[in-house]
């Protein structure tokens, strides 16, 4: 039983309802009016749904000790009742990118495009939950989940500028960014 | 499409006979006569088999340029026909290893342990094949694929044993070691 799995549902239900769906770079997803977020191994388009998209949530691939240490120290769960807002940034990295050695790749990540840095001084204030898709054999590598209130909308923005115009976004070869507001009152994880 | 997945059947079947299943570590795999190796993702087991093990081969976790170069040097391919001897070394690590931040599984793995260096010597006898099984909710975390002729079958024993002894090896809670012999000829890969 795989409990680490997760699949995002593209359709007309869910809890999470879609203000924008925007094309980045390649192609982009279908226009749905829903999300919905499930904890399960779904590979049938249910009803009603026009994509799904499944990632794991796995071990970290560059955060060393300190870093853990520091995220650790401030990131927030998901499910905060403040937290209505959410995004959906599903990312495909280049055949290139995966081909670099481990040491070059973090170099990229961190030590010249400052990742974790950049993103640290977001928190508390956006939580995110980082789904792998790489392995699964799906469209895209990744599908980072991030939740924040209303009022950090504007930092929420300048994070993803940021991310967007450093050295590791070259190797990015497919984004799309959607946006959405939840339906429901939240049940904390 | 999922190109990278292999699925392991242990069964009545396959290129491949086994002349010896023994557990190492933890749970054994159930008796099988044969293995049969193949690129793509079998979820239910089909008639005649015991077991699945299913894995992808993927980007690599912990190896920088200089190793890098130095393995792409010296790695042969799998299938070539003199090679008729394999292994199949099914791990599982335990969560507290997957919970360590990377740097600290990269210091272990080959500051400490030498995983990739000692592997180094005994090329190009031994041709390798590594599955990744951790994020597809596999029993095991990783399938490795040994081929090798007959008489480097002592140099094969002398790694497995070095590995075995190693700081890394004391993170290993599960491992089963398969032993087999190839029953047709050899298609290069």
């Amino acid at each position: 039983m795989q409990r680490r799995i997760y699949t995002f549902i593209g359709g007309s239900k869910g809890m999470w309802r879609v203000t924008r769906i925007s094309p980045v770079t390649g192609v982009d997803l279908l226009a749905v009016g829903w999300v919905d977020l499930v904890n399960e191994d779904i590979r049938a388009l249910p009803a009603g749904a026009q994509w799904l998209l499944r990632g794991v949530t796995s071990y970290e691939r560059y955060t060393n000790q300190r870093e853990k240490e520091q995220l650790s120290a401030l990131q927030p769960p998901l499910g905060r009742p403040e937290a209505t807002c959410a995004a959906l940034i599903p990312i495909k990295k280049s055949a290139a990118w995966w081909q670099l050695p481990q040491d070059e790749r973090r170099a990229i990540f961190e030590s010249r495009s400052s990742h974790i840095a950049a993103s640290l001084k977001y928190l508390p204030a956006i939580a995110r939950r980082l789904h792998h898709s790489h392995d699964l054999g799906e469209p895209f590598d990744f599908l980072t989940w991030f939740e924040y209130a209303p009022e950090h909308a504007d930092s929420f923005e300048e994070l993803v500028q940021k991310l967007r115009a450093t050295e590791e976004w070259r190797h990015v070869v497919r984004e799309v960014d959607i946006r959405l507001v939840r339906n429901v009152p939240a049940r904390r994880e």
